[in-house]
């Protein structure tokens, strides 16, 4: 039985990927974990080592497949700063 | 049995996206096709219908999901003009 991890950020974009990619991939030979790295930060190290960059990405065998594209891995490491840069009060009108 | 579309162009990028994610699909439920858009470019259109914008790209029941990033469709279309302007002699020392 083969790991594959599945990081996320519970986006659209990364629902999309798990309900249309992640859900073919076959089950008798391999074991799929979800995790979302917005709910379990602990993790993000663990996905960062494995090479990912962005979500979703799906890590099988140690190697990072990104899936699309929904949030890159440092806007989920620093979201107050990305929310702040997007939507300030002077850019707003 | 749905059907799954593996678009590539025969790079690196692509080949590690077919032995590590596109193999790792339940072939039971899944009948999956690859196709190398640069030996086959009259399926271009086909694959910028389904949404694809880079390789490689697998389209599963009509939806695109780009797995990390080969090459993008318009140097598949425009190869010689990509090619100019990436290594062009003046530029080359």
């Amino acid at each position: 039985m083969s790991k594959a991890i599945f990081y996320h950020a519970g986006c659209p974009v990364c629902r999309s990927a798990e309900q249309g990619l992640v859900s073919a991939i076959d089950k008798r030979r391999y074991q799929i974990e979800s995790v979302n790295l917005g709910q379990q930060p602990q993790r993000i190290p663990e996905a960062e080592r494995a090479g990912v960059k962005s979500l979703p990405a799906l890590v099988i065998e140690g190697a990072a497949y990104h899936i699309n594209f929904g949030a890159s891995l440092e806007e989920i490491k620093h979201p107050e700063e990305v929310h702040a840069g997007v939507v300030s009060p002077e850019e707003g009108d």
